[in-house]
């Protein structure tokens, strides 16, 4: 689809090399497929004390190295899994090391909206940085603004447009759609979607209720009845949000329900509530791997787009010198 | 109001210092007041040739020193007055130094939304810690993330409470009021300002439309005819979005109409629209001072609430050591 | 033991605060009997997408505090919460953050002996740092030069004068006793565990050997026959080492064999191994904390010493300002 | 007049860039014109509420920048502006970044003569740095030592030479020209300026007397009776000591005086004082554009002596790698 | 001649503690005297390979430090013993570190004045920074700016002072005093002198001529026949410029001559130099030691000041957190 | 022997320029020779007041260079010089800075064995970087975690396969050779080097005893009766230590002794102890220069290896960014 740039050539930053930790080796081979570039070897060990040890096979001074890691679970053992890749490769003198974190962990602890409670996700760059990355890579954050917590550049692509040209597609067989933001946070996000797709937008709004606020009330703001309803966010973690969000609106008499999020976290019980979800299709992709069982679990109901031609044109680009601009939700 | 702690004695951090600059000489008067520690004397001089000079009367070795001022209009200098006053006490060997900034400059610039753009409020805080602050207090940042900017500790405060507070007092002869939040990146703020008073929330959406995108279309998603309405942002600047805001829910049949906001930035030519704006009551707070010849244009019409005790309170505690959580939006 | 210092009490750091993680709790609440000062609450949640979230309860502005948490197993979650923990309160303005870890993760990853593999031990020590600690406190050190890995001052002790005074009540009732270190490693840390005790030192010595280096040839370098033997490490990890030389020390004909240890890491196999050794006694000290199953395991034949009056004292002076060298291994 | 390099090429920098802010357009396009690299599109919007905002319209991935800003008046928004540039083009992984300031603001600003005064130029130097400058160019520095305020390289370039041959084609026409410091603290550079054209020296001295230190004591120290008079100085700002020292040597029976300076800094009321001195010829550079009316009020009297051509060699030599050291005031 | 301190007492940096290294131990003693505080124990070994070692005797937890040590020669030994006590002092966690250095090293390598060479000024203070001083005091730079090379504030104090107090008290007997620069660089510092003694000011000049710059042409610009006078530097090197300057002005006439220095640098050949100079007077201080038999050769001829209690002084009043402002040359 | 590498070449780092300190001429000349590229030139100047200055003859901008400094004695000037060569070509813009140490000096001040010393090996690490370097290499560090200091990536080196290449030739001559390790602290890299050559390995141990600790009691762990003895050791400083080990184990019955080691510090009274010692060869290197008296006093007992080819071989390599691990101790 992108694919307008030429071969890889030798250039200043040294040759092209991509390396995988052991978080998402599918999508790691697809980069590589598409790059043209051969994953390099690497051993990754994990002692019996549980500390991890990692060999580069060969030399990668003054080569442009691409760290392909997703921060899916296990969280920290992934996390440090990359820390350890980039401290190793720039103690070998690496030209140029860039962090490819396709789901980056931490990302809704984004500010202190309480005293006395942490900003990890400033943490986790802070690490990315002190371990020896020179940029790093990724896509749709929580918020946009952790690009502020990074002091190194860095691109922050955007995997909705794969979403919003794979709806478009299912649009014609749609009635009356509209877009819902399950969560008010997303609001203005879920707007540029339902802008892409040119429908109506509406809320989701929840409030505790009742005397000691244990009761919620769940709401939605704006029209569903009737249509087809697109419920957009930008990750699914237990599905409890979306589940309300989807019983809520067949209650209000929306037509088919379709559920659309860039990342696939699905912490439990997520499968099992997707499964048991009245949704026409629940479309998502693969910056995070979705297991073998809950793959079958969603078999027939879920579609899973690959992020790996952004990320693989990105490295291409990047390397090259040349704009990724183009490539942004601008 | 809270003047909960007692009087403010020697500690850790040396004796409460407090400088202001140039921005806002009413609101530091009366936190000095508040704090009962007048304002230290220091000269700050506009050359001829534009270049700003400072000199304090006294030393602040070992001193815990707090730097009021504001950055509204004239943006730049009264950005490079703060920190210039912050290089100096630090190089006088103050024991802590804490930026007092009420109003945040750029904050708008929080993230790269499109490629090639700046961070500029990331550029701002790492401003700030290189000319020496120990520590910052602001008061309703644009977005919660810019904490995650600064590595330096801070105090980010609302002023929410004081507005919620007041239009309570409002709330009985208002007609099933309704909070309008004027954006939808304010879309979550607006919904936490509509819980604290226990009104519904509804929404402005802008989309561009036509042939070349020339047109656009304002709606409102959620309920205001027949209803009063409190329409909420973080700031007013030019008044443009706002202007449009009140129009629409007027001509949805809405009841009055209150504008409510903390930070007044007023940009030309928000006080003529103000002015004639059909509004019952414009509130804001004095984070931002307003000129006379303003007051005058919007007399009778709006409310100015003072975030002098809220910001006094907090750095009476920040001296002290105590807590400044239950001052926090939990 | 050393209860020297006496009352804690307001000094120029603020008020002695105690936080714990969750890795070592019994030894937590040791250390803060032994200080005579409560733990203090704190949230430690780890969500369904296993990201960890904390809230402290109170505020530690202005406070000196101590963080207690090992780096055993689970090491990166434990780390994580380390580094959140001291990210919260650098964050919450604490006066003085000092990490006590009993037992520091990666400490044997210290050097480059090979091209490209990792120093993760001073990737740890920047992790550290980032987070926020102002000083680190630990327990022997699998090298000493781990100490030049930090940038911030720390304070670290040895626990082996716990062992040595204990191997000292034994020693009327051994047979020529003979030290033997289990690793040339360990030689010089061995040699001064044996003048402590004033025994003989042995070695023991491997080799990889035959056509591929595939055979192992073991040796002792030094008399053992006919001596009682304590065997020394610094920790002892699946406890292959160690197994090999208590097998070589009683073939040679050694008689009773002692085991002595810091840091009882105890990775599988290693409570087979040890349950099933020809040892008299196993002396290992609390730095990490041992599952209840393998305690019985290993019942009437491990003896289990206490570093938190070591740790305790340690932070009371620490915090009082005064010297902690008579506690080093001088 | 240097134009001894060849042309630019390819290089381990990447592509050589341009832009400029918007405070020296006239300087910016004659450095684009030797260097034959156009001028980088940008935008720079100001917007109603002052805050600046840029937008590159092309990548600089990988590329040699140099971004042409003076600082002169307005001083804090252009250099916020050159602040934001830096940061814009290193965010967008921008090969290497040079700040080329023809004018560096604050540079008076340099040490701490009195307590609890800034070093103002230090914190200039932090801002640039900070904001992502690899590199800077100037031209000029007050005191030469502010170089070693930058962690940086930099080449502070002089303008001298331009001066002092512009001098030399007039010395055939003057009478036993002497030299004359304006400042003490330019008595070392005067005696330079001196030695190039072959002149003795003199120096202003000014004293404080009287009473109260209120009355001024203006000497010449030298002979300067019968010589034409060459007055020489860093900069002219708002040229009241100029115009004493030009009273005082016609006073003393000076000849025709030439007032020669590298930065027009002009503040008011320079433009009146130069125009109404009894002075044959000003000559200066143009590091600092001067107004059209200024022009026009000094005209037949002023020379402006461009270093478009000294700036743009240095910038085709440190693309190249090669040296500028023959440019330098050695 | 200060002593308007009161006693020191417990304050927020801990107790005062003074550590002197090698270098100036008459000084050290003298300061220690002053502050009323001894000076701490501290091993200082050079071992045969001439690496240095250092052990404090006492701890220095929590306490307000003071390192003395000058810059003289052997310099880099003595540098380095600065540096690695600094380091000791803060891997100690020291509250505050305090670099007091009477004397300077490198101050004249401030700055580029020709391509290729060191800024060594900078480098020093680099050191001493990662070293781990949190402030600095020193006495007379060569150049005010060097301030500027530090980011740790610094109190840099002067002992002109001293130098003017001693030299009024000869006036009287003096015949039409004037003073002289001895270098065009020191014009502004000397004239500051002549205003403080009220006397009129001269200057030397040098200038290379002939063919190949080899002759040297000394001039005196400004009056000195018939004057007694004193000629001024910031130190004595070799004592090369100041013998000629000497040889000079006694050539054009002048009476008496008094030489007046801070720093008695007194490389070879100076004190064989200033033995035979014609001279009435040598004034100097001791931020330098002078070699007994240097003092010796000097008899009768050189009085050297104390910079003790101006030293001590300025520690007390920084331990107590107060203004040592009016101590500066304002 | 090892010059697998081909020409140098054009790339990404600019071209090769090799600067050599004065501290090891002759090694510095071998490396050029080796790696085809002649010293470039740079005037040292120590002068009277024993500053260095330091001026490189031609620019390095761009340049991938190598500065060649040993840190023997005086090692304080030589450490000095190489940090000032190391800030000139940072500042003149150098493309990469390595600094190439064959012996760093303050190895042995590696950690804090007791509480209030340095860790000057830290410091001096800090010293580098602060001053320029991009990248070092050196040989044979005393231990391998001084890498862990250095937060720039670098090469560590090993010249014992120059040793026991060297010694496998004599092998062949020798009678049941056993390797003698002098100092435990040097157990495993003596078992290393006992592996290299297929030896048995012995032990040098040494206790204080008796009642105030006065004597000291020195024994040979293993068996070297009879054998022919190859001590080894890193380096070889007064030779006490290598002077008694001999003399042990000639008293046990040892037959030839060989005394093996890198780095010939030689710090008296060491020449005067190896002249008199009863061995029958030392073998060292030339990371150190020896003092031509001292090789004439260990005319025919002495074989000095040059390290030049290796360290030649290894800039080749860094230069073109190739792989240097065959050449580590792996």
């Amino acid at each position: 689809m992108f694919r307008s740039s030429s071969q890889h050539e030798l250039n200043i930053y040294g040759e092209i090399q991509l390396f995988a930790g052991t978080s998402c080796p599918d999508l790691a081979a697809e980069i590589s497929q598409y790059v043209h570039v051969p994953l390099s070897g690497r051993d990754i060990v994990l002692y019996p004390n549980e500390n991890l040890w990692i060999k580069l096979h060969k030399s990668v001074r003054g080569q442009d190295v691409y760290v392909i890691q997703t921060c899916n679970k296990p969280v920290h053992r992934n996390l440090m899994e990359l820390l350890i890749l980039l401290q190793t490769l720039r103690l070998d003198s690496a030209g140029r090391v860039t962090a490819v974190i396709p789901y980056l962990c931490y990302a809704r602890s984004d500010k202190k909206d309480k005293p006395r409670v942490p900003i990890t996700a400033r943490l986790v760059a802070d690490m990315i940085e002190v371990a020896g990355a020179d940029r790093y890579m990724t896509l749709d954050l929580h918020a946009g603004q952790i690009q502020g917590f990074f002091s190194i550049p860095g691109d922050v692509l955007t995997a909705f447009h794969l979403l919003t040209d794979y709806i478009k597609t299912k649009l014609p067989r749609m009635k009356d759609p509209v877009v819902v933001a399950a969560d008010l946070g997303f609001a203005k996000k879920g707007r540029n979607f339902a802008v892409k797709i040119d429908a109506p937008i509406a809320f989701i709004e929840k409030r505790r209720t009742g005397a000691d606020n244990h009761a919620e009330a769940v709401t939605v703001i704006g029209e569903v009845e009737g249509h087809d309803v697109i419920i957009v966010d930008d990750e699914i973690d237990t599905a409890g949000s979306v589940d309300q969000a989807v019983k809520l609106v067949k209650k209000l008499g929306a037509g088919d329900v379709y559920l659309v999020t860039v990342h696939p976290v699905f912490s439990p019980p997520a499968p099992q509530r997707l499964a048991a979800m009245q949704i026409k299709e629940l479309v998502v992709t693969n910056t995070i791997p979705i297991a073998p069982e809950v793959c079958k679990m969603l078999e027939g109901k879920m579609t899973v787009l690959s992020v790996a031609p952004l990320l693989g044109e990105v490295i291409l680009r990047a390397h090259q010198g040349v704009s990724v601009g183009q490539m942004f939700d601008e």
